[in-house]
């Protein structure tokens, strides 16, 4: 099971003035917490809740029906390319990139096992697109369009482009090269789909982009490029047992929200750096950053004052950012908590030849690269002790879709649980919707004429 | 010429609790900026003052001997393996995905117009590394391992691995396949270099790390790709003569620096955000970073009192972190300065095609994904004034050669500037060699017990 080691957030190890009586604090805070958990699996299928996620270890509707469609195309495309932005691309981005062979996409077709190459395309760069559809032969890929709404312009956008392509190369056989992700009955490309004839995937209800990585946004990709998602699931099945217990004691998810949601309002530290110890795991970083960003970072008025909440979540890799971020997680303001990720043990092993041993790094001979990325974790650990600096680690035995899903599913309960102790609706994102409509004005989207006013003179690049 | 456009953080368009009065802080900063420029330019060639990186646009040596090099090997390697941490990678990265095509290390030799692709190798986790060596034909890549020390851990442990392998293939000829570029005469690398022959380049003196993109560092890896370096340099030497203006009204470096710091000192925005609407400008936010946050976060004693300053940087992209990190910049807490790069014109055009026009999406239709990624940026920037939040953009007319290096070197710029505002030595980094002695320590490195006695109860891993 994966684990929280939370020592290094205690007031005993790096003093009173930056860190906790953990003790003390989980004591005061069980009653509030017990009721949080306990509120949060009541009105886990309450319609407008927001918390379907917390169903998808149980339903094996999805695995199915991607299984059987997995099944059929089996062999069929050499690239699978995913149209999405944000939560329809951070999640699949970061598990595959974590399960797959590093270089995955420069493996030979053979080396893959006869498993697609998979590219994301999740950003609108007229050179990033020119650049893909130069090295990806159309008629080959299985394009998977993912949005909830069906709305999303940057996706829409994609969609239109590469759709318009295909149809030169294919005729109407391009159909059977375009499957879709969204919601099961309302929205434009539900819409298209239908007219369209393509194979089309759910995104349940009241679950936001953020937290829907283990449906059919995630599962497809996952199971079309080898991954096996029974792993996944039961993974999900027995994080999801534990973290039922409403005791702060037995339930990280609860003690790493209430650790960070303490620090974060009573010490100051409000930056929530994520740190894996493992080059598989950067882009978890970048999922995280999405989730803890858009379900915490809100603003809500209390007594007539407008109060601004959430935390900013950074990224940083180990070993790598010791020799770029570290010096100012060390020295600069004390106002960050360091949350490492490390890993039992990694899939292989390096060793370094015992050569060069008269000189000095004749030391380093014989050691393994596994070692020396576990002394330089502890390192910077004790390093950052020495500074006073709040740090917490998760445990993840192995990588491997059991634990990627425990790791995703704590850190999305451990947002959920936060949300509530912010007192935040953690499942909106109101602010977007306002960009949204400003570039539905510029882009002259008919309806959006009062936006196009409203724009008008903040429009500084002009 | 670059271009920076400082509007979004005047208190006219932001709000008097927000913004500053722009006109009254440069007058008030006027003469203080005046000489920290005129410093800057004095010190530059003292020794010791790290200040070397100013003098580079104006050295022909090292370009010669790239170059030199580069025609010497050209069509002998298909690869490129830089090995290298902190400031001897970003730099090679930002640039080298910012000027080649997008998707270089999948395209063909032919479409490579000969040239090798090119790999770093960042870090130090196993299978990251099998994964490499899963990939790479050893015997057709050239391995350059770049350490101003001479003795960083990761890379020396790096070399020793590829090294060995590297031999095992080639026997004695290995040696054509290793070069170095380091301090020009000390360290351990430097020594072993002379003694098995490679082939080395220097790393001048009083430059750091994350201030050597412009030497045998940058310029040698982007000559084997094929990158022409005479147009970084002419960029490096049309924005220094630009930078050399000790007027805050004319100078863009210093503008910036003063902005950041007086937002951050007097107003709380203690979060710099890098955020290019561009996907070839992504790892640029990277390499600013390490440079923002190596450079600025200091601890110093003042009066008896510790003082930890430096903001913290962070990285998005635009458009896709609209869809991440934008709820938090709008409605979270107002403490980030957000720093647009926009691109003027993009190398390539992407017509979004006139389909499905009576649906929803049809008003996209006949535009461009060039069209859309402006829109965007213009409406993130204009919520982001609704919600009273500071911006700043930096304008770059193309992405090429020349006004990456005109990017770059501002940064730099700007940063040795903020670092006189803010009082701090801007080009050390102490608290990285207190986790190195820790790793040492831990390695078993002779001379390093009195470290291993020190670690020992901080570390909370076993």
């Amino acid at each position: 099971m994966l684990e929280l080691d939370i020592r290094g957030v205690s007031g005993s190890i790096i003093g009173e003035e930056n860190g906790l009586n953990i003790q003390e604090e989980f004591e005061k805070y069980r009653t509030k917490i017990a009721e949080i958990i306990t509120d949060l699996y009541k009105k886990k299928d309450t319609a407008g809740e927001g918390l379907q996620w917390m169903n998808l270890a149980y339903s094996q509707e999805t695995s199915w029906y991607v299984k059987e469609y997995a099944a059929l195309v089996e062999n069929r495309f050499d690239n699978i390319l995913i149209l999405g932005i944000g939560g329809s691309a951070l999640g699949g981005i970061a598990v595959t990139h974590a399960l797959l062979h590093p270089y995955w996409n420069m493996l030979s077709k053979e080396e893959r096992n006869g498993f697609p190459r998979i590219f994301f395309l999740d950003n609108i760069d007229p050179d990033q697109i020119n650049g893909l559809l130069d090295i990806l032969d159309l008629r080959k890929t299985l394009v998977n369009v993912i949005t909830k709404s069906g709305d999303t312009t940057e996706t829409m956008a994609q969609y239109m482009i590469i759709k318009d392509r295909l149809e030169k190369e294919l005729d109407d056989d391009y159909r059977k090269n375009i499957i879709v992700t969204t919601d099961k009955k309302t929205g434009i490309l539900r819409q298209i789909s239908e007219q369209e004839g393509y194979k089309t995937f759910v995104v349940p209800d009241d679950i936001g982009g953020r937290f829907s990585v283990f449906t059919a946004v995630g599962l497809l990709p996952f199971t079309l490029v080898g991954i096996n998602i029974d792993e996944i699931i039961d993974g999900l099945k027995d994080i999801d047992q534990a973290l039922r217990n409403p005791d702060i004691n037995e339930n990280i998810a609860a003690q790493n929200a209430l650790v960070h949601y303490l620090l974060d309002t009573k010490y100051g530290k409000n930056i929530t750096v994520m740190m894996p110890y493992s080059d598989k795991l950067k882009y978890v970083a970048d999922w995280f950053i999405q989730l803890w960003a858009e379900s915490l970072g809100k603003s809500s008025t209390i007594d007539g004052n407008m109060i601004h909440t959430g935390p900013t979540p950074i990224k940083a890799i180990g070993a790598t950012d010791q020799h770029s971020q570290m010096q100012l997680f060390n020295e600069g303001p004390n106002n960050k908590i360091i949350n490492f990720i490390r890993v039992g043990e990694f899939d292989t092993t390096v060793e370094i030849p015992q050569i060069f041993q008269y000189t000095g790094i004749g030391y380093l001979g014989g050691k393994t690269m596994n070692d020396l990325m576990n002394a330089e974790a502890d390192s910077t650990q004790a390093s950052l002790i020495d500074y006073s600096r709040p740090t917490i680690t998760i445990k993840m035995p192995k990588i491997n879709g059991y634990y990627i899903a425990q790791l995703l599913y704590m850190l999305e309960m451990q947002t959920a649980i936060a949300g509530a102790l912010y007192n935040v609706n953690t499942f909106n994102n109101p602010s977007v919707e306002q960009t949204r409509n400003y570039t539905y004005a510029l882009m002259g989207r008919v309806g959006y004429e009062e936006s196009a006013n409203a724009i008008k003179d903040k429009i500084l690049s002009v």
